[in-house]
């Protein structure tokens, strides 16, 4: 499809064209990504073309951020947010074990970030370096997408995979006796968010800077990584029985597990892979850490780590009985329920 | 994939987890649809899931609508607007051809219109009334989306079809000695918004009434028909060479074809199907009539209906030559260059 743009024509100006020409150029330098992968036609007609092997299923998942909910302006840098946003849709794509196939990004930005000031950069070119460097690492082509002015900035991702028919990787799949695995650290992407709080300025528009010394402990934040390979790695040795994505935090997404699986779990507080800046609490209960939460049977035979990044047991799931919390933390302390405490991201 | 929505458990409001699990019922009440089509895994995981059948193409296409600038919340009733959002997806699809398999939404909302006041349907629930019956009438499974806060109300919709391998329409094929074809009449949505822009109040929070009288001449803007069956027709018999929706209007669109194409057209205005309530620059430069707006060989026989809606020839395709304007009104007053006149939407 193409990149699309509200005003056209004689109203359009001149900077807007320009960067509707700048997306279509990046995004065809970056689109021989996509020949092997099925991506026939990308931006510059009415719908892009996917052209899936014989036996693929396409998986579809969208995701919206929106300034002061899902990131602001004046705390993140716009790389930051390029690649936060992608990552947003290349994790649900992780979570179904699908290989990522093509992007389609709906952006809605108030004038000021489209214009040019002199010869820096703009917002959304700054935006866009964040995007496609993530885009390359996971050889996603951008393959069409939607421009508009808004008064508030909105980006829309689509993700489009595909997965072999029948291999994917779902929720509904966890069966008691099962045991529980997360890869990674939890609790570093609110340990960090908690730290770029205190450095944002509510007086300022512009994001803080952050210190070298920050870098590293506010990554997990400012750059998650979607765990693509972790996926396909389990899609494709079929030992996971129910996967998901810990985007809401652990404590919220298992449960969406537990629902879709019609299961109970318990979580062994002490085996959690906590992050070394994170509490219990943001392990628990923290946000798009964008690891993988997933099942499988006891026999199966799971290593220390998949493409370089460990996988933790961290309980088991259950049969779910009446008069029983679905959840349970189990610590030294005794066992008790563990309730979903909901992401809140930013509140307004 | 499933309906999410930012703000998770203990935080999220009654009202809210209920919408999410009407959006949910409502959907899978549909999503029998999907069934036939492709569509083998909707809302509740990470992904939908979609299988398309050997020798099929998939059509990917995304279209943000925004508050004040492609839909007015004081100016549109709930139900306009989300005929309206599905509406501007589709169109692209039939466009290319294709058989619609799935829709997607993601849609940022402020509080208010998801609040419930006494036993009246809310705003979204309306909304979702209007998209969901154009949806039936088209076999579209809404599969997925997103569901967010937002300040500022947008609805990005992710349609998702599928087309024989390498029969998808598009706008690069047109050539030199083409005839160039249009569904439908032009012009009518144009003058539609002309007549409720008179009809609405910018000092009332809420839709104007709109008198049964006034109903049929504001339909072609307020109900708008994508040209699936056109469009599908013109795949299946393989006679146009190229193809695109009229969303920006005639002259905008015209100009994107021949870009696309190499090509110049020179356009008959005596020819033009001009809706009855419009003027000539309606029908030129009118945007959202969504008819489809083709070029065939001279030696194709087109019928003068498909599917009920007429076609009408209005041109026909030159080669560009330099120092030649690319796109030319013929009248009886003579020869004289059409320029693309974009459509603003709303100005802001």
């Amino acid at each position: 499809m193409r990149i699309k743009q509200t005003q056209s024509g004689a109203s359009r100006e001149q900077g807007e064209l320009a960067l509707l020409a700048a997306i279509r150029q990046r995004a065809s330098r970056a689109a021989s990504l996509g020949k092997k992968g099925g991506l026939r036609l990308g931006i510059g007609d009415d719908c892009a073309l996917l052209t899936p092997r014989a036996g693929e299923e396409l998986a579809v998942t969208t995701d919206l951020s929106i300034d002061g909910r899902h990131f602001r302006l004046n705390w993140h840098q716009p790389e930051a947010i390029g690649h936060r946003v992608l990552a947003r849709g290349l994790s649900d794509l992780a979570a179904t074990g699908a290989r990522p196939v093509a992007a389609f990004l709906s952006l809605g930005l108030p004038r000021s970030l489209t214009k040019a000031a002199g010869r820096r950069s703009t917002w959304v070119e700054r935006f866009l370096d964040g995007f496609l460097a993530l885009a390359k690492a996971h050889n996603t082509p951008l393959a069409g997408g939607d421009l508009a002015e808004s008064n508030l900035a909105v980006a829309d991702i689509i993700l489009v995979g595909v997965v072999p028919r029948g291999r994917a990787l779902l929720r509904s799949g966890a069966k008691p006796g099962d045991l529980l695995y997360v890869t990674g650290a939890l609790g570093g992407a609110a340990a960090g968010l908690a730290r770029l709080a205190e450095l944002a300025s509510p007086a300022k528009p512009n994001p803080p800077h952050i210190p070298k010394r920050l870098e590293n402990l506010l990554a997990p934040h400012l750059y998650p990584q979607p765990r693509i390979a972790q996926g396909l790695w389990l899609q494709r040795r079929g030992l996971a029985s129910a996967a998901l994505d810990l985007s809401d935090g652990l404590s919220a997404d298992l449960a969406h597990l537990c629902e879709e699986s019609g299961v109970a779990a318990e979580v062994d507080a002490a085996a959690l892979p906590i992050h070394p800046a994170a509490t219990l609490a943001q392990a628990l209960n923290g946000g798009e850490d964008y690891e993988l939460l997933f099942t499988a049977p006891p026999a199966a035979r799971l290593p220390r780590a998949i493409a370089g990044v460990p996988v933790t047991r961290i309980g088991r799931i259950l049969k779910a009985r009446a008069g029983r919390p679905t959840m349970t933390l189990i610590s030294p302390q005794g066992a008790k329920p563990l309730e979903a405490h909901g992401w809140e991201h930013f509140s307004q």
